[in-house]
């Protein structure tokens, strides 16, 4: 069905063979979330992995050219939601320049260490930031569990394509 | 339909917080390649992701305990594949301990720089590695795209609450 790989592989520039490699891959959608004093920032992540059990780790990438990043840059916790697939709209917020990401279509409230936390999601979890791991123009943040809770009872967001999606019945 | 989040929830040691949240996740699925002279390991991942475009990089977590960590841990290139949903076996095998990754049911070659490369895959790149982050228990390696194929011509494999599962059509 797929031609074998090889030294005959196209010669895409890296940036473009990248974008074309990750189109072909699925991930979970998540919002991460932080405040700074009054002000909540936040922003839709298809990033977000469980690094390691021992102690409990997350990580998720961050644009440093991304308006949340000056609060990511310094926030103590941070909150991670898992999205559930009737959240799309949800999703679409946290990911346009300039939306009014915490206006009155979106259900939150101030939650452990003050972090911003989204209702109605498939799962979240309340972290303490232990580092941020430079890597180009994007930031790896890694993140101890503190709090959360695996809420469940729904199915998770899916992004492929350039589109969210959902997984099979 | 779900609980709204806040200070009561439900107070889970960390690890099994974690646990019991990304059950609720859903990811991509991943075979990550390396070789140590005519050694190849291997083994699949649901951290793949894509970190940076200037310079275009990818990470992926690893378990320092993991058969395939002293190749990873030394290895210059490493091999991506993003498999496709028809190959749950072939994902299986690569996260089976003691499997014989590479034996007669694997489809695989030698590619650039050495990497072995697995055949039929959705798209496949051959990375440089740049860092090894310790993460408690694992590493997130972070590297650069040196070469690679976004083949395409199929549906991603996704993994979610311990199954390997699919997109909906």
């Amino acid at each position: 069905m797929t031609a074998s790989p090889g030294l005959d592989a196209p010669r895409l520039a890296s940036p473009d063979l990248l974008r074309a490699v990750f189109r072909q891959h699925a991930a979970g959608v998540a919002v991460i979330t932080a405040a700074d004093g009054e002000r909540p920032v936040g922003f839709t992540a298809t990033s977000l992995n469980s690094v390691a059990a021992d102690p409990p780790l997350v990580s998720f990438g961050v644009g440093t050219a991304s308006s949340s990043w000056p609060v990511i840059a310094t926030a103590e916790y941070v909150g991670v939601h898992i999205l559930a697939e009737h959240q799309r709209d949800l999703a679409a917020t946290f990911a346009r320049s300039g939306a009014d990401r915490f206006g009155p279509s979106t259900f939150w409230r101030s939650g452990p260490e003050g972090v911003p936390l989204l209702d109605d999601v498939l799962a979240w979890l309340v972290c303490r930031v232990v580092a941020r791991v430079p890597a180009g123009d994007h930031r790896i943040v890694i993140a101890e569990v503190a709090a959360g809770d695996p809420v469940g009872g729904g199915r998770p967001l899916l992004y492929h394509q350039g589109r969210f999606t959902a997984l099979r019945d």
